[in-house]
């Protein structure tokens, strides 16, 4: 059965530019779109009921490439450190908590409440060590209709006590809950996640690529962010070649589906082997502000084919709105670009992209209205920010630098409406 | 008849930390903080009526040191341009527009409806060079009880000729805003405001130089924001021996109160003559991202003891809320410090005394709440972000990071309270 969407869409078939329809129709079955055209006949749905948004923009959902859930507490607060003191002093002794799982459903409730304000239909997620604080958050994804990859956090070192797990009770964790989310076409599905080499003995990595290979499952970690970092692991890796190299040797980089968060710093081999291993970034442009990270070679990356989404990164970035990413994102490329003028910043369009079919691609078939693509879509409301005579696209652009959660009415995903996830 | 407020009270004296007064009473008289302590005996207010916030913050308002009014319908759009194209495409064409009061008044209204929204209680604006509208905003800013310094523009040379004056007419209109506005202690005053170097004649700052020495009046204008502007003005101004230079041989650099909105790329002999003569600098990060100006070495103005406020300079940039200004100019200084690592970036309570104390020493004593200061005050309610066990600067820092105007219960200006403005 067919549900036919009346509004104005926009969508990005490539980086180069917008789709427009000004009163288009959507048509969708089973979850995905069926058609886009200008009138219900060439669509083929002469007579069919239409929901109708009226002067309302339906754009692709967003997808959120990279955020700790267990950091949602941190959001906002002690935006003053760099990254290693600040995992010491902030986000360890917050991670500790979600041994309890009570205290876990209290914040992950209210985190993806707040996705889904947001308009964030799709995340790659870091969980905790915890594999019961884990199976929740799956449970809750699920509960709440919201397609994710969560990950068990593997680490054994470099960390306190309490956040250190025996590879062996690492591997026993994740089997028990890819007993129970790994399904062919599930929304919500384990994801490999090894904190980060500097977290990571060898053993512990070499066993997080094991369960990659062994299951089919993805991969996610973090590579080349901070300088501190990556000479922390030229330290503790010596053998390896490039910090990527770290992650390669265990095949946890690009073996199975592969984003890596960050990448600010990453340059000649690394980026070749990204490339040739098809390796994602996940691009946190306010997490590289606020923690003084540096500034992504975003333009180098798209010039050379490698794959880019955006990530909120909670709790480097403070902000779980993907529109206010796209926005730090031409930021970001701005500077840039004025230390490299042969490097042009990134456009609206591209940035669009990057967070929807670019990321989305992650997912399955997802972030376009295209055949075939899965619905995820919002609705945009945006009659308080629209005094004025404003072109379609000026309006998209606004909403994204002006807007908020107050603009989104509707959220799709992958075809069904989703409502409020419930906080208690 | 003094008003005693009781809440959570955080303020800046310096900027190198905050003064937080939890469950605190301030005490305003005539319009200005008498005391500010953390009982009623204390206080010298035994037994006062006393309004309670209860558990909200109670901080300065904000001060916004450089914004275009009449670009209030070109906020969050055609960011992808460079300053000069950008003002010939998109800023010229919009100020034609309010040659017509009409249209004038029906944007400004929007305008000032929304810096109250966003809890801006002093503003240094930009109008066009329409002496009418100019009066009109300057009686909008004065129904709504917000101080605003307004500046008709000048501009004679390097624009569309519907937007130059002749130097004896800008004389005139703005000695006729004068005669209506100049009142001592006003709420809403008149400032001189030759819009930049390239758009004025030697007359025309010769003109604006009298005006500020005859009249006693402050001083706004741009300075040094984009390298191909700066190049502009070394062509037109080849016996001036910077760009500030420029401004300070027409009486336009100190000689009077002075602002000078960017100065991204000052240095040198520049800096030690806005350091001589004392000119305050409009940080406006936001704007210096969006357009691709450079990063302001904000750092370094505060070494030299040059003082700075922030700007929201829309719509260069794209938000009037100064809370994001902080965040943005935080950010900016974080790009700024991996690049000269010698200069630590900006700290939270550094940018909070930026945008209120330091700032607010343009209107008077503005900014803080010491005694004999001006009670300029927001009144925030941030349950909604305060999930969990937040110190009272987390709290701050949170609703900096994350809040909006939904926070912000209640405003007040040189002790009132400040409904919201009409629009129509």
């Amino acid at each position: 059965m067919k549900k036919v969407y009346k509004a104005h869409i926009i969508y990005t078939k490539s980086r180069d530019g917008f789709e427009v329809l000004e009163n288009g129709y959507i048509a969708v079955e089973d979850g995905r779109v069926a058609g886009v055209a200008a009138d219900l006949k060439t669509l083929g749905c002469e007579g069919a009921e239409v929901t109708d948004y009226g002067d309302c923009l339906l754009i692709p959902a967003m997808n959120d490439m990279h955020v700790h859930a267990p950091q949602y507490r941190n959001q906002g607060i002690a935006m003053d450190l760099e990254l290693l003191p600040w995992l010491q002093q902030y986000t360890f002794p917050e991670e500790k908590k979600y041994a309890d799982p009570a205290y876990a459903e209290r914040m992950y409730r209210r985190f993806i409440r707040d996705l889904w304000r947001f308009g964030t239909m799709r995340a790659c997620v870091f969980a905790t060590i915890h594999t019961e604080s884990t199976r929740l958050l799956m449970q809750l994804f699920q509960e709440a209709g919201i397609g994710a990859l969560v990950g068990k956090v593997a680490m054994n070192r470099n960390c306190p006590p309490e956040l250190s797990e025996p590879v062996d009770e690492m591997v026993e964790g994740n089997e028990s809950l890819i007993a129970e989310f790994n399904r062919p076409e599930a929304l919500v599905r384990p994801i490999i996640t090894p904190r980060f080499v500097p977290s990571c003995t060898h053993d512990m990595l070499q066993a997080c690529g094991d369960l990659a290979a062994k299951y089919g499952l993805p991969v996610q970690s973090h590579l080349s962010e901070n300088m501190a970092e990556i000479a922390l692991v030229h330290t503790l890796e010596k053998e390896s070649s490039s910090y990527g190299d770290a992650y390669n040797r265990y095949g946890l980089f690009g073996q199975t589906p592969t984003v890596m968060a960050h990448c600010v710093w990453t340059a000649g081999e690394e980026l070749e082997l990204m490339k040739r291993n098809h390796v994602m970034v996940a691009h946190c442009p306010t997490s590289n502000l606020n923690i003084a990270s540096g500034l992504a070679p975003i333009r180098t990356f798209l010039n050379e084919g490698v794959a880019v989404g955006l990530g909120s990164d909670i709790s480097g970035g403070h902000d779980l709105n993907i529109f206010r990413m796209m926005m730090h994102a031409m930021q970001v490329s701005k500077i840039h670009y004025l230390q490299h003028r042969d490097n042009p910043f990134l456009t609206l369009s591209e940035v669009f992209w990057i967070a929807t079919k670019s990321a989305g691609r992650f997912f399955g078939r997802v972030g376009s209205f295209e055949p075939g693509y899965e619905f995820d879509a919002l609705v945009i409301d945006d009659h308080d920010l629209n005094h004025s005579d404003y072109a379609l696209l000026h309006r998209l652009e606004r909403f994204i630098y002006l807007g908020d959660d107050r603009q989104i009415t509707h959220r799709f995903c992958r075809g069904t409406e989703i409502q409020e996830p419930q906080i208690i």
